[in-house]
């Protein structure tokens, strides 16, 4: 299902092929995020026309609301979204650092309020977890985890880890749909030690693929970095490994480096609705009074639609109104930025001048090594 | 400037042209609102690809923020939006009626509050008033007006209508702008010996067209009617008739059987973020639940971006989740069918079918006569 195409010699980045039930990927690859079904402001048709071959979603909630049985009655949750390119959903471990959602967690499975419907409990165990992500018949489904914050302890970080790990056993005995990927997600915070340990226990417990779980919230690139490291040095070399929760330009190149090939993020949308934008050459704040009345476009070597058509200028002035329109064409740029970022680095992959093109960008953004 | 093509035998409807320094209108025709420079949710290109050949801004709003001298660095506010179709610019007129703007007015003119620069106080003077717009560069500017509140004694009315009058001379004579035309604006409010008494100062007075101000405010149909009656016997008949405001199909219809050319209004766009949805056959409520599981388009004989891709079941689901990506295609769609329906009337007009359009339409909108 995952074949490497090329290894990069000077570092663990590799450019490989990802098959799914819908067609091909090609890695390294990010993912931009539609938890609801939707990506904030941008259609699923404009996200395949601007080169995004694959999303994320997210399969409890979409359980949740609409339901099961109104995607069903589409088909699949394609169907539902009309994006018929490969979709992930991620299993509903994420909605445990969700105060208004989360109740308790047992080895049983995880206790949620469900917001949509009442407020009424759920028993959220990895064999549901699995049948439901099985009904809407995304193309890779993820585990169940139990992920917690970081800047917890050890021990917190070691149960988590074994439950996540015993889980992981019950889903994969559970998983019924055939057409559907079924990935792992290692655990084990910021302890290098447990990361490790989880590495290895999905390297003797085959799954379709490999998720870093559990980042993106708050450890900082120096951490993102170790665990990209020790997982690329324990996880099977010849699967998938996708960092989940992470977006930024320099954490994307630092951990393509260090052999990880997928990325999801809600940062490229939400930086957009803030007005950071990112451009060839580093990120601009747009509020800043300088570009008041700058006729430029965001970045004069980007044809994203936003680009080819208004001015900074103008995109500040929606902002400053908080206009609708700006805000999705922030966002917009800032996605189309990211999709062509990741076509740039593998490119740069297979001709054998990854290093060379991370080091030409660590001027622009800061924190690569 | 303004040219009949067609005119219904059976009812005031017409089917002209309007020449503006951005070329042709067809008229008759609807404008979609960019107060602030920007349709919500929608683009100008997107505009421009569904048809849309004029918009209306606000000329007062845009002077303030982002401020003349920016949009005069792009050109003009056409540079600005990137929409090379006949943009109008209001007067600042119907900003009276925003208490948090509004200071207070006099012959002289009106104070308000300027909100966007830190809330010092900025008189609008007719002649201040045209200064603005010419250097906008719109292509057709609007005078400033005394525009009251819905409701109010005749007394108020008729002052206002006498100050309307006095700064439309004194706007004519500050226009200096040879690209932009300058409408005039009727008063009156539901009174319609005072309506009489506006168009008559106005065909006494020529323009290069003529706006019915003060409507779309709660009046109802029935005094929309009348007041559109009034305005077609007296207004001249070789000029453009804009009844500002007014943008429900079932109203536009009767408007335009009444001799009505062009309108405005901020519904289409408002009706679709709270899930009113026009179609064909009547509007439909999307919050409704029998839409749950509903796979249809919002309407079948529509052929908009969302309509082509989109079931009323998905859009439901993202309206009830307050998604952007929802209220962007729920307004696009709701402008399209304006954009359609209008081309609609118009193919009718020429056709010598209205009457039987009108009558064909009334089983699906309340209130068309």
């Amino acid at each position: 299902m995952f074949k490497i195409q090329v290894q990069d010699k000077k570092s663990s980045a590799r450019a490989g092929i990802q098959k799914t039930a819908h067609g091909i990927i090609k890695t390294p690859f990010f993912m931009p995020v539609a938890t609801k079904g939707g990506v904030k402001h941008i259609s699923s048709i404009e996200l395949k026309q601007m080169g995004v071959h694959a999303l994320i979603s997210n399969g409890l909630i979409l359980s949740l609301t609409p339901g099961l049985e109104v995607i069903k009655k589409h088909g699949t949750i394609h169907d539902f979204m009309n994006f018929h390119g490969s979709i992930f959903t991620d299993s509903g471990g994420f909605q445990i650092i969700r105060e208004t959602l989360f109740i308790s967690i047992s080895d049983k499975g995880i206790i949620f309020k469900d917001l949509f419907n009442g407020g009424k409990k759920i028993l959220l165990t990895p064999e549901e977890c699995v049948r439901r992500q099985n009904i809407l018949g995304s193309d890779v489904a993820m585990c169940l985890d139990d992920m917690q914050h970081f800047g917890n302890t050890k021990e917190v970080y070691k149960t988590a880890l074994e439950r996540t790990h015993a889980w992981a056993l019950r889903c994969q005995k559970a998983h019924k749909n055939r057409k559907q990927l079924l990935f792992g997600i290692t655990q084990g915070g910021t302890c290098l030690d447990l990361r490790k340990e989880s590495c290895e226990f999905f390297a003797e417990h085959p799954f379709d693929g490999y998720a870093i779980g559990g980042l993106g919230l708050g450890e900082g690139i120096t951490n993102v970095n170790k665990v990209a490291e020790i997982s690329n040095e324990y996880l099977p070399k010849d699967k998938m490994r996708y960092m989940m929760g992470i977006g930024n330009p320099s954490e994307i190149i630092n951990a393509v480096s260090r052999g990880m090939d997928c990325f999801d993020s809600i940062f490229p949308t939400r930086n957009g609705r803030h007005g950071t934008i990112y451009t060839g050459k580093g990120r601009i704040h747009l509020k800043n009074s300088s570009f008041r009345m700058d006729t430029k476009p965001l970045d004069s070597n980007c044809d994203c639609f936003t680009c080819k058509n208004y001015t900074r200028a103008y995109l500040k002035h929606l902002l400053k109104q908080n206009e609708m329109l700006g805000l999705r064409l922030l966002s917009l740029h800032n996605v189309h930025f990211l999709t062509k970022l990741m076509e740039k680095i593998r490119k740069n992959i297979i001709a054998g001048e990854f290093p060379a093109f991370k080091k030409s960008m660590k001027r622009y953004y800061e924190g690569i090594d």
